[in-house]
């Protein structure tokens, strides 16, 4: 069979190591010549196929895909976009072969999370029913941790790494600034739904008595008074108090507290959890507060990354590419657990049926004091994804960070109108 | 004359460097053992000193000191506290002094802003006026860079570096995840008066278009509709827009945006300045939306400090120990820049009388694009700030600060009621 074309796309908000994924496929992808033809690239995600926006990686050398596995953002662009059903817009999905068919694309490779694994069972079974033959094979990546069938998913380890350096960090400026009055302070970190982002701020822990001294989590319904003695009971010991909330605390009715019509003052509030916690400890106990919001600064780290994290996520992108050429398909590269101390992992791929659309909670027996704390044994998964570090090269004082230059592919098709 | 005892202490909001100031005092001192006795700390500012609440560093080795210079956050603890006119309140002052002289302090060194040189001041008025032998000195420190008589703060450097990174690197995230609809984000920094912070972000350019593309001062008062032009002319040339504001911006009546009675759609609104651009924006223009508050975490990132800064933040504490033996009294060590390209600085004394209570705003020649850029020449005078990489030590994946263990000087006098 001659070579014919890998395309990969990315998917979903991006991560610190996302572009080394696509790094981990462009160079184990040009180790399959006689298999693989072109390596291309879709401009934001699955918009880019149907839109043909296509991009060709065959100009970087190997500095410039080493350049690109140290830099944050996504360098093909992603989005979020679900397809519709194939019954509800058969268009949609002709235009996707169309694409594939032009520019004889026989390995896709989706980089993404539980919605980017639907669109790749979608495509898979889109191109059986077609005859099309292809090999749909998903990527994990999601800093928010909440795909299943992997013990980890690439891009997580640095994000926690980052919010686990900046709570220490941020704890010790807390410590510093308390004074008789007591002060809190209220970091509010990603995860609508899950709290795994929120959990790794507690390996931040050097003492038993060190920040966080408080996690809300979206996984346990928020009691104010609970937390509000709590809050109380760590400024009377220490004169201070740090707080990490998930942005997705839901109270008891499953109502996300920023979501709430009223806040404590009657005003509506629309602002983030952490100012809204922080405004409650304020009005209920009188300490001074400060929040934070570290946004996309959590998953853009690449001055932080975790060698760890990094290292996996270039694994899962030379086993995707490898899946595709054994013909497997509807599968992710999944990182299984051998070892905690010493860290042992691997690669198998797992089908991605029960993956897509699912999302995976912090488990039960991770969860301690009272909700607001985590087991051990939630310290012992949690520690080894955060190691080891990989800074990249500076220049004038800032991460030399350098976007490649793609050359689009020629259009074949007519615009995609759908 | 028999050596004397020579106090340090920290006042203000700490920096991700106050600690290698406190170093650098400390290591100076110990080189000057026949007219420098015990090295003493009081603990949050001034307030340890009226509360005899004094630390010894002499337990310190020289590895811990190194410890210490790497550290964020305050080693002695921190304090926002001004004292009182003498005439006001003579007690206070006779209390400070009681405390000099019970532990034979002939050294008085604070390390703080334009407020804590006040305090010094008022120290070295008082001393003279009792005839007690006293040397004051102030010790430059603050990420708001808002000293005047200095080229440039200890703090600032490590902050700035920090902020322009994060911009860089969200940036990449921003760029990454922007589609047809548009998307902005804003990353609310600190300087309530001054805009140096948020002035320092635009480092983060690489190419004219990269970001940040706004920026918003204190210095500039703000203008909705000429800010939302900006904003939409970005995001329809690049398809996103990143602003930097100061958490100070101030509409055209002087009053902060964030304390105006209302926003535009009627709610009282006490959250940050972040988000209320951010709001503004899609309200009015309909993008998606993202803003970050690093808040806490610009100041400590003891992960990312400038190699630069922190050299400055030890030379001054090393330059206000030898101050203080020389008699110098009421003045400050200044760093005075003798080139940008190659940069070069020396150390030299600036009395406080013009320092204290003083506010340095942005130069007008450092502002450009109608109040929202900056001219060539700031970028010139700030690029060397950032320069140069020092990490700290990690352990299991996090820097592995180690606060210093103080011993407890003993009391002398009996508890302060004041």
């Amino acid at each position: 069979m001659a070579p014919r074309t890998l395309l990969y796309a990315q998917s979903g908000g991006v991560t610190a190591v996302i572009n080394a994924t696509a790094a981990g496929v462009i160079t184990e992808a040009r180790t399959h010549p006689a298999q693989i033809g072109r390596v291309l690239g879709a401009r934001q995600g699955i918009l880019g196929v149907l839109g043909e926006d296509l991009l060709d990686t065959a100009g970087l050398s190997v500095p410039d895909l080493a350049a690109l596995a140290g830099q944050p953002g996504g360098a093909f662009g992603s989005c979020r976009f679900d397809l519709d059903a194939p019954d509800d817009n058969p268009a949609q999905f002709e235009r996707l072969f169309e694409v594939f068919a032009a520019h004889d694309v026989g390995y896709f490779l989706y980089n993404g999370g539980n919605g980017s694994m639907d669109t790749v069972l979608k495509l898979s079974a889109a191109a059986r029913a077609r005859n099309y033959p292809l090999s749909c094979v998903g990527v994990p990546k999601t800093v928010d941790n909440d795909l299943v069938g992997t013990d980890v998913s690439p891009g997580y380890g640095s994000a926690a790494k980052y919010l686990a350096t900046s709570m220490r960090e941020a704890g010790m400026d807390l410590r510093a600034m308390s004074g008789r009055r007591g002060r809190i302070f209220v970091m509010e970190v990603m995860g609508r739904n899950c709290g795994w982002l929120a959990a790794a701020t507690v390996l931040a822990r050097q003492a038993p008595d060190d920040p966080p001294h408080v996690l809300l989590l979206p996984e346990v319904p928020f009691d104010a008074d609970a937390f509000l003695a709590r809050v109380q009971a760590c400024v009377e010991r220490l004169g201070y108090c740090a707080i990490t909330a998930a942005e997705g605390v839901r109270n008891q009715d499953g109502v996300l507290l920023v979501e709430q019509d009223e806040d404590v003052r009657g005003y509506v509030q629309l602002g983030g959890i952490g100012q809204w916690l922080a405004r409650l400890v304020h009005d209920r106990l009188g300490y001074k507060h400060h929040w934070a919001v570290p946004d996309y600064l959590q998953r853009a780290a690449g001055h932080l990354v975790s060698a760890t994290d990094r290292a996996q996520a270039e694994a899962v992108g030379q086993a995707a590419v490898r899946y595709a050429l054994n013909g497997r398909d509807a599968v992710m590269p999944a990182i299984v657990r051998e070892g905690d101390a010493p860290y042992r992992w691997r690669i198998e791929p797992a089908p991605l049926g029960p993956i897509a659309n699912a999302e995976r909670r912090l488990p039960t027996d991770f969860i301690a004091g009272a909700g607001f704390d985590l087991t051990g044994e939630a310290l012992r998964w949690l520690r080894p994804l955060i190691a080891g570090e990989i800074y990249p090269a500076f220049f004038e004082g800032l991460p030399d960070y350098r976007p490649p230059t793609f050359v689009a592919v020629g259009k074949k098709l007519a615009p995609y109108t759908g």
